[in-house]
């Protein structure tokens, strides 16, 4: 099976696609389910789906080890022209997946009890983040 | 093929896997081991499997990067409920791979020479991690 | 079907593959693209292909994240036998891909219109890296 889902974002946060991976791999049998972003400038990250504290912290984790380009320690970025949110997304795109596999057991995504798949958007702008999908059987 | 393996932990730490993966694809042709760990504070790595020295450097990078949240440069972390070492734990988790992937070829992993495929763990606290293994075919 | 290519670098930087890879999955229907690097102070990325700027100032981030280990404030750095650009390296390629998964349908790899797929070097001198190749049908 290849697919693909895309997700609206509103700015920098967490959106969830734990479930509309799910659905995808209903009735699949046994394998590996292959998520991947489309993008440079937005990551796929497997992580915590219970204390939302948990995603704010990583959000501001990384504007720190990421500041936006009008910050004073980041003067010697070049990359400039889309904006000051726009080098820091590359660079935590370049730390977060691009892709993820989740192991599937007869239909069944093989997350632990407290694992949720998510969009991260990097941007300010809301975009349309396409993530293309396929499912390789076992 | 799919199927699972669980590793004992004992505090922050790499705990390597290698031999117990290869087992598993022992006579399996050609494809892909997928290996996914199934929580958020502990991570899959391939890495310098020679000087042990490499291990312990990058868990003291690690440990700058995201300090335990008792540091004073990590008052701003709201996420406490599980001690010091869990926000940061996610952190690590966030940049760090959840699964990985290894070409095999001939039932043998296709690994360089000075490759190993670790269990890292984030936790003060000894845990059980599971992590579950699918081989997919070429 | 199962492969590889090499890259022949000269120094820091990115190596773009993704023709190379294009090449690889021509003819090969629905599927993914598993490509792994062998080397544990390399690694691979897909990022933006578009502006150079991209990739120069990803490189002097991870620079900054990762010092070299004659940096006053890498003095605690033990693994020093191989130079001070080794562990570095080490560090740079473990919060990098070792391997990207890419989604290919009929045969044409599903990336988006601004990302390639690259070789990132973090050693000084020249090294000849090898990337083991799986395509696993879907």
């Amino acid at each position: 099976m290849i697919g693909s889902i895309s997700v609206q974002t509103r700015g920098p946060g967490f959106y969830e696609i734990t479930r509309a991976l799910q659905e995808q791999v209903e009735g699949q049998g046994d394998g590996v389910l292959t998520a991947m972003i489309r993008h440079s400038s937005a990551s796929l990250l497997i992580q915590e789906n219970a204390d939302p504290d948990v995603r704010r912290d990583l959000l501001e984790w990384l504007d720190r080890l990421a500041p936006r380009a009008d910050h004073p320690s980041m003067a010697w970025v070049t990359h400039r022209l889309e904006g000051p949110d726009d080098m820091p997304a590359h660079m935590k795109a370049s730390v977060l997946p691009v892709s993820v596999q989740i192991s599937v057991s007869d239909g069944r995504m093989m997350l632990g009890r407290w694992q949720g798949i998510y969009v991260v958007e990097h941007r300010d702008a809301p975009h349309r983040r396409e993530v293309a999908l396929a499912f390789t059987p076992a």
